[in-house]
């Protein structure tokens, strides 16, 4: 395939049924992206994708995305070992987010401090002031091992 | 509390430590919210969140987003009867993204077509075409009927 897509329908209905899917990408060319573990439906990471990192999860059943700190494709995992192969995909009504099912690979972990999900932290008020907590806090695998130098998230 | 959130500390370790929420707002304000169901963990909408948003979802329990077609406060479930009462709030590691785990009054429905989720359908490549195919269909209230004439989501 290639990597564009066909434009939206015009009219909402056509939008929201079954048919040609039609991402919606925003003014920098991206959708987000939801990523839940097959196994138990746990949310481990939200990412964006362009075009090209779609046509690339449809194509390889591997997950990529788009890095905007680093403005390239990024095949998460590539480093670390944690691939995700991708289960199934779906999108939501306006065709804007889409949502990856994955198998995670290597240390079954997503987030690039070590830990399985991105969101370890729950967030709460306390005197009226909304702090972070951390919820999980094993790590399977050492970030400093594993991307030595290399800044940010893999 | 007010509406305003400290802002992110320049040290990485800090940012991504237990302490202050210091959401990432991008360039229009916004943080991405992924919500999903407390009762099973389901997906159910994707939607977006400025501080106002933040800040009254925080103080009243209550889910309220931003409607970017709308550009305003958006109290889901307003017009439908289906608020989602917010059981926990957690946070990615570069505090950008917002997971809400959430109750469903009402119908027990978040999409604007009437079904559960909005993420009723999958993607797939057929004959080398990406396409949508509708996975789940059961309606849980006639939109026509809960918001009469008032445009796209609710």
């Amino acid at each position: 395939m290639s990597s564009t897509f066909p434009p939206a329908p015009s009219d909402k209905k056509e939008l929201e049924a079954s048919g040609a899917f039609t991402p919606k990408f925003d003014a920098h060319g991206l959708v987000t992206a939801v990523i839940t573990d097959i196994k138990d439906g746990e949310l481990l990471m939200v990412a964006h994708m362009n075009a090209q990192a779609l046509t690339l999860t449809l194509e390889t059943g591997i997950a990529h995305y788009y890095s905007r700190s680093r403005d390239k494709i990024w095949k998460k995992g590539e480093t670390s070992g944690n691939l995700q192969t991708v289960q199934e995909i779906r999108v939501d009504c306006d065709q804007d987010a889409i949502w990856l099912k994955v198998s995670v690979a290597g240390h079954d972990a997503t987030c690039h401090t070590g830990r399985r999900s991105c969101f370890y932290r729950t967030v709460s008020l306390q005197d009226g002031k909304a702090v972070t907590t951390i919820t999980d806090d094993t790590r399977h695998f050492d970030p400093e091992e594993t991307y030595g130098s290399q800044p940010g998230k893999e």
